[in-house]
């Protein structure tokens, strides 16, 4: 396969013009041209990578069946994504086993699970089932986890969570820590301890004061990378802007956080066994909780770039590149000779074109 | 005057061993010498500059007698201090003119008065005495404002506050804001209409929030000079740490925000009108709300240092030269030929070992 005349956007080498020649699922050559190419239309990015999404058109995670998570797979390819963690709520030790087998053999763009809990603090629960939330246990998490789960959030004062934490480094699973009240000398010490990532910043976290930085202090004192739901709604504009300034687009994750309701219409909805309303794209509890977004990823990535005004080669660093850095993948999110052909390939206005997967346009 | 073989401390040429020359009022050299001095004792800095001090020593602001004011500068020169703005609280017309008149003729380290109300917000008055705290008129503010007025703290969201603003630019008069419950977008106009200062940041401000940046989330999204306390009470040391990355040593400025208490022992003491009591340092109101500091400017300097590990090109900004370039004083705050011989000698740890005003040893 081979693309023509196209603009290149890749994370490190930056945005040029040329052609990209496929073979096989791999990107077998990279040509940069100094062609005029002045009405541009066709911008390629590496495929984008939402490593946090409980649900999407009524397929949601908790109870999918191995064909539900091929087709979440394949509509996810419409709006860019090329990589993906379903994404579970705290829920009991069976749940969570059916989720991790439901998942086996899909071998696609889902490349595993994210946990989110159980292993939170209940006083910042956000939409999770208190009824589910616990400390976390060796001898649960020995039970648990294997290599289909690729990221855990926990909160890092409850009981337990530094064992866990050593254990889980063992297994290779990246921690983010989330739903948590911890103050600024947990989150030092569990940095300090080599946890590096934070959840949905800075949703389900303690503020920042000036007497009391907090774990939204925290995650602007150290390099944490930190997730971001740019739907608009979980964060002002203004405050996606000041995490940009701030931090840099090398520290930030785009997510979802997508709920069933993302790319179906308002209404009633499930998360977790709590239920959900969905109002003008803003899905909430009955309490008027936030519980995860209806946002479709390719929308954050147009939000972030409107809210910040950031270059494309940033773009392509917060929708791929710097997820899956994150998550210990190294084979994917370039556009440089030897990776995998996972591309989005969008209008000027970043509506998504055309998707192509492991060297196949799957969209 | 000649100062000899000392580290000389500058903001902008930074830190190199030398001497220096003193002829009258003013730095007449600044020879640099590559001499071996392993024992480094004598640091040489700019004076340092206070733009928000409301008394010291029993000395209050406002009810200073012209001699008082003057006891108030030689005991500043013992703290490092050559140049400080005695600052007023919320009172009446007359009281404000009273204390107009009574640092007239000064002639000394003050350079005029900080206005720290009464033009701010009830609901964000801190110690301020609710009494007197009213909106601007161009009526009041034409008999109160004279040269000697060099700074203002006003709430931007009160009503009168832009055209008070364009009256206090014509006449030179810089004008901080704080004591505010405005929101980003008050903030964003204040800023965009050329007001870049906040006072005693992020006290009296609304917090950061995810979905409202505030007060707080508006002096690090835009370019804000800030006032800063390090007494360790109204800012914890990581928050400071969290300013000093996130703004850099070019926006801050050390103030004392100090009582009367300052430099006297715990006990009872008064504020505007207000009832004051100090117990371990620490003034506050009946309900606990913090009235002004007990801080002495040069071991403000020293926590700033030691919160912050900067250097100490970054420690002579903070503490004079962005204090003195905010209020337009262009001729003080460097150790630069043709600059006025306005020098603090401080040991390695930071004591204040003499102070040198206009070319003579004062302390």
């Amino acid at each position: 396969m081979k693309l023509e005349k196209v603009l290149i956007v890749d994370p490190i080498n930056g945005e040029f013009n040329g052609d990209i020649e496929i073979k096989g699922k791999k990107i077998s050559a990279v040509i940069r041209k100094d062609f005029d190419y002045k009405e541009f239309n066709t911008i390629i990015m590496p495929g984008f990578v939402d490593p946090h999404t409980h649900a999407q058109k009524g397929i949601d995670t908790m109870h999918a069946t191995k064909e539900e998570f091929k087709s979440w797979a394949k509509n996810n390819f419409s709006y860019g994504v090329t990589t993906f963690l379903p994404t579970t709520v705290s829920a009991s030790k069976e749940q969570i086993l059916k989720v991790l087998d439901n998942i086996e053999d899909v071998n696609s763009s889902i490349e595993g699970v994210h946990l989110e809990g159980p292993y939170i603090n209940k006083g910042k629960k956000g939409a999770q089932n208190p009824q589910y939330i616990r400390n976390p246990s060796l001898e649960e998490l020995k039970d648990i986890i294997n290599d289909k789960v690729k990221l855990i959030t926990m909160a890092p004062e409850v009981n337990g969570f530094f064992e866990a934490m050593n254990y889980l480094k063992e297994k290779n699973i990246i921690i983010s820590l989330g739903h948590t009240s911890a103050n600024f000398d947990i989150f030092k010490k569990a940095f300090e301890s080599g946890v590096n990532r934070i959840t949905h910043f800075s949703n389900a976290l303690t503020p920042l004061h000036h007497r009391n930085i907090g774990g939204t202090g925290s995650g602007f004192y150290f390099d944490f990378n930190i997730e971001m739901i740019c739907d608009g709604i979980h964060l002002s504009p203004e405050f996606v802007m000041l995490v940009y300034k701030i931090k840099g687009a090398d520290k930030i994750i785009l997510i979802t956080d997508s709920m069933a309701a993302a790319g179906l219409k308002d209404g009633e909805y499930e998360l977790g066994g709590l239920t959900v309303t969905v109002k003008n794209n803003q899905a909430r509890l009955s309490d008027g909780t936030i519980a995860g977004s209806t946002l479709l990823f390719n929308e954050g990535v147009k939000n972030f770039k409107r809210f910040t005004n950031c270059t494309l080669q940033e773009l392509a660093k917060v929708s791929s590149y710097n997820a899956l850095q994150d998550l210990h993948i190294y084979d994917k999110g370039r556009i440089e000779v030897g990776y995998y052909a996972n591309l989005v390939i969008l209008d000027k206005d970043l509506n998504v074109k055309e998707t192509i997967f492991e060297g196949e346009k799957v969209f």
